[in-house]
């Protein structure tokens, strides 16, 4: 079944103490919308500017992600710079350009409004809010947030976490969110917000699940080098639901396989900048991180 | 089978935002000795001076852990002294009084020379040495350190990793020694300066194991409330050893078990200052944490 996906689709100018990669295609939505083509078919809802190269929207092609829902309009592309610290965990946005993402208020095409994976992606709840609004029947409804939103958007993220099933941010968001350092604590809370399913992303050290079934502990994929962390939630995320909405049986059985197979698309983000690794994986490839991966955790 | 265990024993006044419990017991040695208990004979070397409370000898005993080879003697116990800041991760010493753990030379009583498991717990690598010297025909060696014997003492240590099968140390001092950021390439170091079997511990975030079957990712057992990790990392080590010398199977297939049960018994040791909590648990409550954190990291 095909995932519909929401959020930014930008140009990110990448700088890290090794190296300085400008303009390459970034964004929540390309970076979930990449990881999750691996497994479902994805109709993708964004805008570009008339500056968004060609290659680009050939890269979308080339993952047979349906573009019908990507609006291109004059103006540019939404640009985002950053720089990472040595460590690569902690990074510094240098700039920040809207550009036509300013006026993104998109008419999903009729033909999407009745997906039955809905992944809104980091962008703005209020955007987030307008397109559930025009989805119906959707099956499952997943959601992620940035501190930003949490900072000044917090009514409206609240009202989304009480539309959503699954809600995704990393331990610092929580811990801004519920007001606690513990993850345990931050889960429960976020439960109360709304959301039946809260997945804490910790980066490196992998994720955590709350649902019904209780708490699954998920690992990431060891890598000895990260090159580029950008989007790696993204595509975690768009793993996730590409694997989801592919799959047979119930929530709560794939979710623990569909965070290894997010955890797998995530390590492939991380070795590249932008989606330069990504949009290398083969299937045969990420079948064999998840099976390397299943088997490291097997107690 | 039974597990010899060397290391501190210890009065910790142990500071934190919320409370302050003078003279607690406490040292590698004893917190290593009573999760081990659980699950295995145990026979600790140690010393305490003739200021050490009695009814810390009672819990010991209590614990049938045997202390043939406890020393007593005049004089006063080694103290450490520790303030927690209010996130329970980082820590700093107040203080720390030697006493008769300066004197500290031991003799192993002759029935513990051929004890098969060996877990040579936090001291300094000149003792562990010491130990290891007098120790004959053991099955499997274990041995953990501390970052100020990675500054002080590093030809010793260095030279201790070629005589031991397993080297669990956490995070920083495996960047420390490695010099390295990235966890799996710090393992890869580790293994060529001797042990077959290293385990990194990351606290809350669990701990990997590298081996000859290659990693093993465990988790931590989820805590809505740390109360005081001081002696977690032991306690780990303690329950992974005491799990081992009473199991049957290859190293490599109880390992990853072992180390569910290590890091249930730290789970214990972080719910209550000194050994509060660890010495209080049942073995069907550790037996059903072990179940449910199996249950947790279920793919």
């Amino acid at each position: 079944m095909p995932v519909l996906i929401v959020g930014s689709t930008a140009l990110d100018s990448i700088k890290t103490q090794k190296a300085e990669n400008p303009r390459l295609l970034g964004g929540s939505a390309s970076h979930a919308a990449v990881a999750a083509s691996f497994f479902a078919p994805v109709q993708m809802v964004g805008i570009v500017g008339d500056d968004f190269p060609s290659k680009y929207l050939s890269l979308y092609k080339k993952h047979r992600i349906n573009l019908d829902g990507l609006q291109q309009v004059p103006g540019k592309t939404f640009h985002w710079a950053g720089e990472y610290e040595a460590n690569m965990n902690n990074r510094h946005t240098l700039n920040t350009e809207l550009g036509v993402f300013e006026t993104f208020h998109p008419t999903l095409p009729k033909k999407y409004q009745a997906t039955p994976y809905v992944l809104l992606a980091n962008i703005g709840p209020d955007l987030q809010h307008h397109v559930l609004d025009q989805v119906q029947g959707s099956k499952f409804v997943a959601a992620d947030t940035m501190d930003l939103w949490i900072n000044i958007a917090i009514k409206d993220l609240k009202r989304l976490l009480k539309r959503i099933d699954l809600f995704v941010l990393n331990d610092s968001e929580a811990h801004q969110l519920t007001e606690t350092d513990n993850v345990f604590t931050a889960l429960k809370k976020l439960h109360r917000m709304g959301p039946r399913y809260v997945i804490i992303k910790k980066g490196e050290h992998g994720s955590i699940l709350s649902g019904p079934k209780g708490l699954f502990i998920a690992p990431a994929y060891p890598l000895e080098k990260v090159v580029d962390p950008t989007g790696a939630g993204d595509s975690f995320l768009g793993g996730l639901m590409g694997y989801l909405a592919k799959s047979k049986g119930s929530i709560d059985s794939l979710l623990p396989k569909a965070m290894v197979h997010g955890a797998v698309t995530a390590s492939f983000c991380c070795e590249g900048f932008g989606l330069k690794k990504t949009t290398l994986a083969t299937k045969s490839q990420i079948n064999q991180r998840v099976r390397e991966l299943t088997r490291m955790v097997q107690v």
